[in-house]
């Protein structure tokens, strides 16, 4: 039938195919002969500025019909392949396999990588300070449940650098033990999931209250409990409370993400669109923190993240993790981080990374 | 000091990737017109068995540097690009977002598709029947949990057809409660994980009971009440039932994998290297089965697995799943078909599809 148009359609195809497979043959020699001149001066392998370098000129310079993003992808896979003749690099994540954490892995890094699984964020810190690991991927930020304390300790104290970030899409469910509304009274979840669904639930649950409680996992805990609550949370909290989803996808943005932070030994050079994340500390009296941050704003720095965490041992009383925009070895950010540092009792660079696209 | 060396390198990798951005969108361009021929026939747009010869010929003809699997996940992502452009298909799984289930939807697909997550096997059944989606993916296997008792159920009743197979590495862990082996007295797992780890453990702990029971999932759970008593189950479990990992990666053969089916309305042409799923019952008398089986080997056809499973309802006791080598179109298999079927008290196909790779 219709194999008469296919078969010379198909032919171009694998003539274009063969010539895909001469190019990228091609690439991975020259990619080879960069390795090299690399061994010589102990350069590192993975240079996450040139690669995002690399896939922004993809999609700048794409005439189409292929999608942007799809296309990155493959050219993630082509340089993450020719990274591999080089040395196929370990990256440890929080485990087990078949994880977000894992996704993260390939996303940042293809996958030419052999992934480390680990059973704690604490042993992925561990294996890439020992290096066991070249990288570590550790979740850094969950939209609705906030900071992941435990990353943002093991930062404070390690001796390893953050050379980027991944973040994942990730979705909210309206969840109940039962799997129906039937019976239902208030919908339970952390205020910023409730806000970020308020449309949905305008438009589909007007009548029902809705219950702030303090994340979006208490909550799931809470439904499993009381049948008269359903949650709204990720469907990982769902299951492991043994809910029943009754809605997939009910928040009004669909970009709801998940930060992690790729950790290890390497110091990302400017890539042009960067970010800087810092630990600061101040001796506690009115007006400190406003003081400490004059430097950034002073310098033109703008910050796109600022969060307090409670000391747990030391002198100070609060902990900020401050992330600003721009690269520490760029002039005027490096004149910032200066005063920065002469104002604040405690100051750390956590690392300088290009912004993930 | 290196970059006076790197820097010509780099702009050939540039003009390289300029050569290869044209040509993939060339690619796209005639996938296209492929795209408007199949939509005046309506053929399918996915074509398993074409993209599998596509990927088997990449691996034939790599003349190198690249390694063959990094180049065909190269080309996935290529196929499922172009192909997106055709139309973005929708692939059921069962959830949440970052299980093993989804990593098998990308493995197969490429990343240029809709993932739909399902609260359960059910659901992906359901959802790829009322065409919300186009395709579903099951777990059909595990290496020591066995089968997968529901979606087997589901096979038997479905209108859906099995057009592939997924399979993905799974690794064998140790763990107890505290994470380490003081006070262990017994180890325990299902036996063929047992079996599966003999080598690791005879040389690691020779002198600990071994205690077959009947999975994996069990014996976490065991492990997690008595706290003499180690565990050999996967990451999933252990942290299911709060277990600390000893030791990841206990098995000896490094392979041991979990295999995924993938169902839809589409019936795929024979790639060269094909398998077929049946599911077959008989009366239940002596050397019935035996005489079932006989027309495959009759006509030379292989059996690569056999799985009975009793029937929940109706008139037959067991139902037998078995898997042959070929696809149902080639001609010694139709033949041993239509034997079999003669035989059979119930006679299904479920599908012919391409190996994976």
């Amino acid at each position: 039938m219709s194999d008469d148009k296919l078969t010379p359609l198909r032919a171009r195809i694998d003539a274009i195919d063969a010539q895909l497979l001469d190019l990228l043959n091609q690439r991975a020699k020259v990619a080879q002969e960069v390795g090299h001149v690399k061994a010589e001066t102990n350069a590192p392998i993975f240079r996450p500025e040139r690669e995002l370098q690399v896939l922004r000129n993809v999609a700048e310079r794409n005439p189409g019909p292929l999608i942007d993003s799809d296309l990155q992808t493959i050219f993630r896979e082509i340089m993450s392949a020719c990274r591999a003749l080089e040395r196929r690099m370990t990256v440890a994540y929080l485990g087990p396999e078949g994880t977000f954490s894992e996704a993260a892995v390939y996303s940042h890094f293809g996958h030419a990588v052999n992934g480390l699984p680990c059973a704690s964020i604490d042993e992925v810190f561990r294996a890439t300070e020992a290096g066991v690991a070249d990288f570590g991927v550790v979740p850094v930020e969950n939209s609705t449940e906030g900071a992941v304390n435990r990353t943002l300790d093991l930062l404070l104290q390690t001796t390893l650098t953050i050379s980027g970030e991944v973040s994942l899409p990730v979705h909210h469910c309206l969840m109940t033990a039962s799997g129906s509304m039937d019976g239902i009274r208030r919908i339970c979840a952390h205020p910023q999931a409730l806000a970020q669904c308020q449309g949905w639930l305008n438009q589909h649950y007007p009548a029902l209250a809705r219950d702030p409680v303090s994340s979006n996992g208490e909550a799931a805990r809470i439904a499993a409990q009381d049948h008269a609550v359903a949650a709204i949370a990720g469907e990982m909290a769902g299951e492991k409370h043994g809910l029943r989803v009754v809605n997939s996808q009910v928040q009004d943005d669909p970009h709801n993400r998940t930060r992690f932070g790729v950790i290890g030994r390497l110091r990302t050079a400017p890539s042009g669109h960067d970010r800087t994340a810092l630990v600061l500390s101040v001796a506690n009296k009115a007006g400190a923190v406003y003081n400490l941050l004059a430097p950034l704003a002073r310098n033109g720095v703008s910050m796109t993240r600022f969060e307090s965490r409670p000391a747990r041992m030391g002198t100070w009383e609060y902990y900020f993790y401050v992330d600003v925009e721009g690269h520490a070895d760029e002039t005027r950010m490096a004149t910032a981080l200066t005063e920065l540092k002469e104002n604040a009792a405690f100051f750390k660079v956590l690392g300088s990374y290009p912004c993930s696209l």
